[in-house]
């Protein structure tokens, strides 16, 4: 890698002001002048509001923005509602839409909450015997529940706290090697905080009772680390769409329904087999639930990691949805794990996830899950659905075009002629190029 | 899930106007005007920057902003520089920003660049002989050469393009399944719209030369579906850091560098036998790698479902990093394929990923790999470190204090005595609620 920036080591820069950070951000730029104003003008007007995006993170100079756009349509379970999304992919709230106002005339997305138990880990090493410290586990347990008591009684006024607390014997993998594996019901806060503080917890009460105790043969307790996992299989939602095959009527203007149907359970089938595939049909699903992520202030990483790896738990990597038809019933159904808040962090301090939310009835962590697994199942059959019949490019390129048109700095009325053309007109780059320099 | 909203379904939502989408969404909220008041609150103040921003997805009312950040003393390839960041996770920042400025005096992070070829599958299904098609695949291999070539010129300019067409025969999977895999070289782009567009030509070649020709036996060609691979293994990169074991001295107030490295490697190990561990290990490898994506205007879910189940291939979902220690030297390494773009789609239209690319001297696709892995490394280094030492809640709770303190609307007194106090003490939203009680 060549030299490319002029940045230089600095000492203390989280401590210097935020007009002090700019200054060394923007003499890295050609034109630093035109770069203050730039961030400036991404400033929210009300200084106070800035201010709160500035305390989300640290050396925030200005803020990135995402179009803020809504999904009309969606029926879930017999309930009406407009979907938030926040995505930078010009097809992904089309898309939903389409998705929505199709199955609004075919019953909606169905969808239920499986299970919504969390899951937390303290990793230790200790070379004892496994029978003597199963056979004293129990104290343990009562020690850990003892000592997170205190942080627990919120959680437990709420309904929620620890469900239970596991030892696990993991010396086939690693010598030495156990885990306390507990368990949580965090309602409906996303909880990463609760389960992380239980878990120090739980660490310390192994340093403090486990370590060179001669009750446990008096070997040493090596606590590798204490963290809750985001691989949440327990905490399962399932969505889903069904109709009768005859009723896929209308689904392209030149596919029948059987033909459709055919095609799709082969699209869903390929998914099942093929890893290159696998992977961009779970994306597809996750550019509808990570939009709904976004707009509602949630992690979407957590969200990733853990229906990622579910997506492989089998030993293969597969599509996370699978079809069937059952005396000419088709049903669409995509399983997916996902820990979700809809109370704590950033749900209820970002203006706009607060605003998504009330949009949403204010709905719990597990009507959450069920919106935003909905929101997933329907860009993924829109994906699925272009791509067995007309292909992906058509519409997704239509949506594109206005960007395509502002790389070329199109004027509005340019941009009026091009939506024209393009109607009847295959769009790519060169194409929207070409169109510009004949009409220029 | 019982009625929560007011919503109602609408037909030609998409052709409404600004306002009139404004209307519809606030009726769902208590207080619509308000709802008005906020939305418009986060439009930019120039008009036609906004209009940027509402082209760039369909149904666009407002802006959500993210923290736009920068993590200063990134050194990579001996090369110093400032990452970018957005993310609305607390900590992310902050614990790129700390790795960074302990690696800095350690050589800093290394990156190179392994492969950089993309996929792109046409999936079909063909009842006829695997030996009469394999032997007539080189004709239909240059048919879809030919038929590309006006996507393919300008691509080929800049010194990218088709690398390859391959036939594979997937009928042990299911029934008459083949598939048209191509592999390319798209340069300094994403590519995923070249490589639709090119898969979708070479689809009709399929439907125009194999479908009931008679020279392969007549058979029907059902062309499934043909769309790129998010799934990219051969577009590699690998960035890591290595020091003498005594180099990492000072890692931790109360660590010393033997008992470090000994925790250490336990901990990246846990992470390849545990699918727990393994999920949240790699989150904190996406924080970096994310916040870098999204500062750059890179599409995120093609990154996560490429790395997840790059995560998987070996039939176990696995840490993304490994750590050695040979002849006293410390070497963590993360290795992870990535399809990511520094020119075309939002990276040169959103004028914050510009910035962010400027700022970084205008990395080629390449560059950006290596930074962005550099990113991903730096984070999940700062998230293992603060793991086998203090635990991740200290500095984690720390940085969340503010948005704490926030939820509680304190003001700007009231945070000054709460930082300061909460210097020696534990952080948790119980703790800061009475702290407040305290001293209000």
């Amino acid at each position: 890698m060549e030299v490319m920036t002029k940045a230089r080591p600095i000492k203390g820069f989280s401590r210097l002001s935020k007009e002090d950070k700019i200054e060394e951000i923007v003499s890295l730029l050609q034109d630093p002048e035109a770069g203050i104003s730039l961030l400036k003008s991404f400033w929210h007007d009300d200084a106070n509001m800035q201010k709160l995006f500035e305390e989300f993170s640290e050396n925030t100079v200005s803020n990135y923005f995402f179009p803020y756009g809504v999904a009309p349509n969606f029926m879930i379970n017999g309930q009406v509602m407009m979907m938030p999304m926040v995505i930078e992919e010009s097809s992904v709230v089309a898309a939903a839409a389409n998705s929505a106002r199709f199955w609004i005339e075919r019953g909606g997305f169905h969808s239920k909450v499986i299970s919504t138990t969390k899951i937390g880990q303290v990793h230790f090493i200790w070379e004892g015997e496994d029978d003597i410290i199963q056979q004293h586990f129990a104290e343990l347990r009562t020690l850990m529940l003892q000592k997170t008591s205190s942080i627990t009684a919120n959680m437990e006024k709420r309904g929620g706290g620890i469900l239970d607390i596991e030892l696990l014997n993991k010396r086939n993998d690693i010598p030495g090697y156990y885990q306390v594996v507990a368990s949580f019901d965090t309602r409906d806060a996303m909880g990463a905080n609760f389960i992380n503080s239980c878990l120090e917890e739980f660490a310390d009460v192994l340093r403090e009772n486990l370590d060179l105790n001669p009750k446990y043969g008096g070997h040493e307790c090596q606590v590798i680390m204490s963290i809750l996992s985001n691989y949440t299989p327990e905490c399962l939602v399932e969505a889903w769409v069904e109709c009768p095959v005859a009723s896929l009527k209308g689904v392209d203007d030149s596919t029948e329904p059987e033909e459709f149907v055919n095609k799709f359970i082969k699209a869903v089938e390929i998914a099942q087999v093929d890893i290159h595939r696998a992977a961009t049909h779970n994306k597809g699903i996750f550019n509808g639930i990570d939009a709904v992520a976004l707009a509602t202030g949630n992690d979407f990483r957590a969200i990733e990691a853990c229906g990622h790896a579910y997506a492989a738990r089998s030993g293969s990597y597969k599509g996370l949805t699978e079809v069937e038809v059952k005396n000419n019933i088709f049903r669409y159904t995509l399983r997916i794990p996902m820990a979700l808040g809809s109370v704590g962090g950033l749900t209820s301090l970002h203006p706009m996830a607060r605003f998504s939310l009330e949009m949403m009835g204010n709905p719990s962590a597990e009507k959450l899950m069920m919106i935003a697994s909905a929101a997933g199942l329907a860009n993924n059959f829109s994906a699925l659905k272009s791509l067995v019949t007309k292909g992906i490019q058509k519409g997704h390129m239509k949506m594109h075009l206005l960007n395509i048109l502002n790389s070329f700095n199109a004027t509005d009325q340019e941009k009026e002629l091009a939506i024209e053309y393009f109607k009847t007109h295959k769009v790519s780059t060169r194409k929207v190029s070409d169109f510009l320099d004949q009409i220029r």
